[in-house]
């Protein structure tokens, strides 16, 4: 599985600014779960948001819905 | 990953097709949850669409049941 | 993702039969959505079902549970 | 998509019998539906079951749960 | 499709011996079905799964959850 | 199915570190089922996870929605 990121796609280069701009963002899961917070990190099976009390959780790529900046 | 979109299958030009003529669609996906707005760019992992705030959601491929034309 | 429909398996095969015979079917959807149309096109990704006032609803393969003819 | 089925495996040949013994099976989907019936043929995308009526209900593979010997 | 289960896997191996001490184990479905029995074989895309009535029951590995040994 | 965990990514490796450092986590399952415990083992299909008796739990990766440390 030494499968990497395309950082040439929309979707990693868009992921990556968030990541670096510390967008905070509304992540919708499989599950209905709403998770809301700074995205991390990403590499290809997860990604990583922190909540409001800097609480790091790790989501699985397939049960990711959506993801949008919190208004 | 590096995975391109085939631009030969109807499915993604179809979607092209969308995109160019900024027509509205709704997006049923896996959570029950029903988008409307202009789809923004497809990748292989990702559909974005635009609200009509003009706020980007970027969908992941898994999770669309149907997309449609808003009558 | 160039990748081709193997049009010598039988599911290939009966979805392009109720295609070019127009038949009527169901399509049982992952949310529980039951569609009702006609078969228009299909692609690796993608099946596109025509409902009774000719709009088209592109339904991602993954989302797809079962397709029956309408009785 | 030139992928075929593995005969040599238990599930393949496993099914191949209950086709070949036209038992009555009981089918669960990823939506909570049983289907009960007869099965017809499988590819590697699908699994065909004819119901009492002997109307066939394409499946697609993603969707199915479990299979079972009606009792 | 000609896929074989890697034997040195934690998993493959944990499930082999579940199958060779004849354990009774729990099994969670995507449905939310738990099913109860014994394990009698696994390939790369189902597992078996006996009752208490040993009748079969063919589980798609797709729609498994999880697996654990009934206390 | 010889694959292997990609011992560079960001999510391996958070991974075995919450296995070394024996970190209790919380891990939401897509049926909604929420696990709690200290995470034994991963391998590129599951993740097995031990509960308050020591009891194991072998979780499939598919169905597994996020893990986070239980505060």
């Amino acid at each position: 599985m030494s499968i990497e990121l395309d950082t040439g796609l929309p979707s990693t280069r868009q992921i990556q600014t968030i990541i670096r701009e510390e967008k905070e963002v509304e992540m919708k899961l499989s599950t209905g779960d709403l998770l809301t917070g700074k995205v991390r990190w990403q590499d290809p099976h997860c990604i990583c948001i922190m909540d409001h009390y800097d609480q790091p959780t790790i989501v699985w790529r397939q049960s990711i819905v959506f993801v949008k900046p919190k208004m």
